[in-house]
């Protein structure tokens, strides 16, 4: 009863911000459905991704979990027990478990660190215990422990259902990743952790007088979004990201007390995108609950704008990435 | 027919951003009520007036206008007629003038030259015509060649109507200067002129999704805000400026094409203001059309509050202003 999972974050193209108005808001059943890649990165030192081994067995007495060497307690087991806990009554089960994790990227800073942690968790835990759950089933497990690791489950290109009920807000495959030619350079700006996280975050959405209409366009956006990507239109998928991008961001800053995620790093690269763009690098910024820049772009113009990028103050680290695989099991495991 | 006129620029409290549907776009009608306060620089180098002579005579066979050493033409002659010609007919008058005008302070970096520059122009001009207008209906004139003018022929703190008749647009004041204790350090990061002018911005303002709400906003806002002036409630009117002015760059970076007013070094102070204010000292910024910033304050926190912008990287120049005079007849003539 032993299994291993890696996961990869995603970028979203369509955000959600604040999550629906359901009974019990530990759901995370998010405000509005939403869209992303699960995105794999190009290069060895920073894949982006989360290796997770679980092992259930009769010999461990209490259940016990390990992130990047810090053994987890309080809110942060409890977190990952909401995961484990519907899994393990699935399986009609209250054997303990050993949990190993290992991220290999900066922890909250925007670059969705809980969604491949969540997404290899909910993989591993099905895995170890046998259950045979399809990959929206497993999506809606997930989403209790962080709405968008629904989303890193699948490969490519993913569609997430906001719903009145858990079983309806799952995430489900667009189209897989070489559909749509798309690639993105990562400026990272600051790997701190966020003063807010994007969980305290999402409550404060309705407070902003623009939440209602952010949710109204992005309900017209999602489908616009999911039919460039199938007709893989590069700049209709880009143009309608960047717009959405501003749309969450604008709420955010609006909200009370307001969100200010954006460092005056991310407004230069936000600035030097829509230069680039004017001088003729198709590019399209889009900005999770932090500081950092998803800079989208075609495959062939990663070259150029990652050198164009690394030319700007504050610009720490810059990392390509692809659409890719979601979440798979792996043989190795980390004990 | 000579006169000499002086006048000051404003902050707005209460923005706007976009101009009334009406027949005439020149008309230059806000979209919404808005309030600001004339300001009068507490320092002797930059004092962010402007002094207009102008001389009507039947010497001069064309009309001609000198601004900071430049003889206007094309557009910009024609945008200074607009206001001239309005009260030449008044007067009866098509006898031909030399204008000379002169700005102590950066154009177009978003501290509203082209307030004072108007409101100067009104008042000498009405004066040197011998015309005798109260100063609502010579606000509706200084509104014709800048929306923004027309509060700066009021002392204090000032209330500009929206309207649908040119006649109904005028501006009034709401107080006395010293009625409301509160001060403001300007914090200058880009001297430069503007990529978009706000005139050429306003056009763009519906066609952002939040415009409409905003719009809503601001119609209450702006009965809290003068309310909370009459009340010298300081905290209140930061408070209510500060989102207000967020609700307006919200609304500029998610029109299509995007405005992005703000540089790198403009968030640095939003975030020095909202820092500085959880650590006691009470602080709001309020940014126009443009990357500067005014920190509004309380009279006795203009040292303290100087002395940490002083410290932000990016700031080029601070300049406490606190609410003062509106535009004025003054004796010395420029020629």
């Amino acid at each position: 009863m032993k299994a291993t999972a890696i996961a990869h974050s995603n970028i979203a193209l369509i955000k959600y911000w604040g999550r629906a108005a359901v009974a019990d808001p530990g759901l995370n059943i998010p405000l509005n459905d939403n869209i992303s890649f699960t995105k794999n990165s190009m290069i060895d030192d920073m894949k982006l991704q989360t290796i997770t081994t679980i092992h259930f067995d009769e010999i461990y007495d209490r259940d016990s979990a390990e992130v990047n060497g810090e053994k987890l307690s309080g809110r942060k087991l409890e977190r990952i027990l909401r995961v484990i806990d519907v899994l393990r009554s699935e399986a009609k089960s209250n054997i303990k478990f050993r949990m190993k994790s290992i991220n290999d990227f900066p922890t909250q800073a925007g670059l969705a660190s809980s969604a491949s942690a969540f997404a290899a968790l909910t993989l591993a835990t099905a895995s170890a215990l046998g259950l045979k759950i399809n990959r929206e089933q497993l999506s809606t497990v997930a989403r209790l422990g962080s709405g968008s690791a629904a989303r890193s489950l699948h490969d490519g290109f993913v569609y997430f259902h906001s719903a009145s009920s858990h079983e309806q807000a799952f995430a489900e495959q667009i189209c897989e990743p070489g559909h749509c030619d798309m690639h993105a350079v990562i400026a990272i700006v600051d790997e701190s952790e966020k003063k807010v996280t994007s969980d305290a975050g999402h409550d404060l959405s309705a407070a902003s007088p623009f939440n209602d209409i952010r949710i109204q366009r992005s309900a017209e956006q999602v489908m616009e979004m999911r039919q460039a990507i199938l007709e893989h239109d590069f700049s209709a998928v880009g143009k309608i990201a960047e717009a959405n991008c501003k749309y969450m961001h604008a709420v955010m800053m609006t909200s009370e007390p307001p969100l200010f995620y954006w460092n005056p790093e991310t407004l230069r690269i936000i600035k030097k995108v829509m230069s680039l763009r004017q001088q003729g690098l198709e590019t399209y910024f889009t900005i999770d609950a932090g500081p950092n820049v998803h800079c989208l772009c075609r495959p062939e113009d990663v070259e150029t704008l990652t050198i164009e990028l690394a030319a700007l103050e504050g610009v720490k680290k810059l990392i390509p990435v692809r659409p890719g695989r979601g979440a798979y099991l792996a043989d190795e495991h980390l004990f």
